[in-house]
């Protein structure tokens, strides 16, 4: 992991100033149109989105790179100016960051899935019959107080995320975190053996095989969740905050452990999470001294797109620009609206298809000829197609935050 | 500094043809809207530079990176198809670039400031308070003649550039440029004593400190310009020339120093100024033959917008559009209209923005759905929004000259 040149430049270039960004983050926000073409953003009644779209410019932004689906860890790296092919959070520290656990440096975290193996010990469900939550709990607690990773200086945590998906974060010196997946990704065979690229890996691998070994005893008279699968074993990796590398005074906004944990990743301040969505306005106004990069996270649009509810979507839209006028409010001398991708309704996930941002940005920004926001305007707004990772930058360049380059 | 894997493929499927490209550059075209969101290249009447547009294929490119401000080297590097990250101009080059001195190769060169200094040496204004240019040459000429660098072989050169801002050069053998800046940047302390990177460097550092002292000596009897600030040593650097990269035979229609100076880092031919602007395509038919690419600078669009001239920016749009026909009765292949960054009125200085751009190439380009040549509309176009180093080699495509990757 380390700068690009282009990356390496934006840095030097970056200078503290008074003046201030709000990042309004609607999460999953791209879609899809239906049959009609319409998409819920367009399909939306939110005059003040609309209004910022035509005083402002718009683009399309690829998350990590065209075609490229992106999880959540890339999508945000994305938004808060990291390349995410440079820049990976792991998805055991994604699991971690979703249920605010407090990784520490040098933990290392691994995603694990409840199993069904058959009594030759072959997976037959690869998600133990997508176990309720509650019997995961019930799991879970069983192997935290029995489990013993059998090493003195090494502790070891379970910890339930939702259904047949739990947390497993191994804490002690020396621990490497280069272990490749238990899970084969296939039913019909064992799990595999755990395996280190490298020495310390090695040694976090043997603890793994053996607390699988422990799991399995002590899941043998389970029906469904008689075995246990880990992947993506990895380490809270070491990113510059955005204070060292664009000068900013940040504080995250946003309800959800997930969006938190990424916001705490790159050194965002972070107050208390509000207790609503409508709660977003006064938690910026609050922390508005002090500060000049306000993330706020929307999440509910990505939800209405994951659970294919267009019309939940639109109504999560249209509450945002309802309360719009309250951070305008505030006096920002720039707003960027924009997501961590897409998450179109008929898709029911994540998808490849570029954000609809706006950047608005009174007398620094190029207005364009957009003058409502949605997806197909977008296509041929000012800010063209570019990269997520540089809407930062340029945002820096509207609040007059980056300095001239060569004479 | 050297060359990406693209560059390098572009060199390489580059080759001569008799097809020829003019590269028409309006400094500094790209501009703000004013509250009517119009630019002056959009209120200017251009029906020539429209037709360009209509035939052609429009875009916005971005001289470095979006929300990068570009000096005039990394802007003009980036027209010449040079990426502006990987190769640099230093101030101090440009500088002597920006007044003819003939820089040689191995001479160091750096920018200097006249300031004015307290009785216990610290600074109490970095710019001399602004001395008319009259009283620089006073000193300049006082300091040419009276300071001895105090090393055989080593020869020194003191030029005036305007009011307070002046060039000086060392010339001679193993003299290193990596010198900082004797310049703090600050009020209140004293120059910062020269310090060398390298031992060659160190060399230079060690003359400098020893010049400082003479020239504090030599004005301490003067009101205001009784010391002297150096910022960006450097040696003028070795670009590979067009020729080399592109098999391009390139000469350069300009008309200040400057910008003959860009050109000529990069290779290209170089006959007398034109004396005016009017006579620019007079200039490029007299070099008509023996040459494929013509590169015609016009200034006076980014000193109108240094000065926030509207009307003025407007003009010299409509003046230039009014011999655009004689350039084209030349009957060049491929017509590129584009600028080397914005420089808004509203600013009065370099901007971020991305320069509209224009590509017009009968038979060959791919004509979209733009009519007139104008900020708005480039947002729209077919050439998209790309960096601007791309936008040579398009025209080296959309002129023939470049041939087919792999098989």
């Amino acid at each position: 992991m380390g700068w690009t040149r282009e990356e390496d430049t934006y840095g030097k270039l970056a200078h503290r100033t008074d003046s201030r960004i709000v990042f309004l983050v609607f999460d999953g926000l791209g879609d899809l149109g239906g049959p009609d073409g319409v998409t819920p953003l367009e399909a939306a009644r939110a005059p003040n989105l609309d209004r910022l779209a035509a005083e402002g410019a718009c683009g399309l932004f690829d998350p990590v790179a065209p075609g490229i689906t992106p999880g959540s860890g890339p999508g945000h790296l994305g938004l808060f100016g990291y390349d995410p092919l440079e820049w990976l959070v792991g998805r055991g520290v994604l699991a971690a960051l979703g249920i605010d656990f407090p990784l520490e440096p040098g933990d290392v975290a691994a995603r694990f899935n409840y199993c069904t193996l058959d009594s030759s010990g072959a997976i037959v469900d690869r998600r133990a019959g997508r176990i309720p939550t509650s019997e995961n709990e019930r799991l879970t607690r069983l192997l935290q107080e029995k489990v013993d990773p059998g090493e003195p200086g090494i502790r070891v945590f379970f910890r339930t995320v939702a259904e047949h998906r739990g947390l497993l974060v191994l804490r002690g010196e020396g621990l490497g975190h280069r272990v490749a997946d238990t899970d084969p990704q296939v039913t019909g065979s064992p799990p595999l053996p755990a395996r280190g690229e490298d020495e310390a890996s090695e040694r976090t691998a043997a603890i793994v095989n053996r607390i699988e070994a422990q799991v399995r005893t002590l899941l043998a008279g389970e029906a469904r969740a008689n075995g246990i699968l880990f992947r993506g074993f990895d380490t809270k990796p070491e990113i510059p905050s955005l204070e060292e590398r664009y000068r900013l005074r940040p504080v995250c906004i946003a309800q959800y452990p997930m969006y938190r944990g990424l916001a705490r990743l790159v050194g965002m301040d972070m107050p208390p999470p509000p207790p609503e969505l409508d709660a977003l306005p006064e938690a910026a106004s609050a922390r508005w001294e002090g500060h000049d990069y306000f993330f706020l996270h929307v999440k509910y649009t990505d939800k209405a797109g994951e659970d294919g509810d267009f019309d939940r979507k639109v109504e999560v839209i249209e509450q945002v620009d309802r309360w719009l006028p309250d951070v305008l409010d505030l006096r920002p001398e720039v707003v960027v609206v924009t997501a961590d991708h897409s998450t179109p309704v008929p898709h029911r996930a994540h998808s490849w298809h570029p954000v609809p941002t706006l950047l608005w940005a009174p007398g620094r920004v190029r207005r364009d000829s957009v003058d409502r926001f949605g997806e197909t305007a977008c296509a041929a707004g000012g800010l063209g197609r570019l990269h997520l990772r540089y809407l930062l930058p340029l945002a820096l360049a509207n609040a007059g935050k980056l300095q001239k380059y060569g004479a």
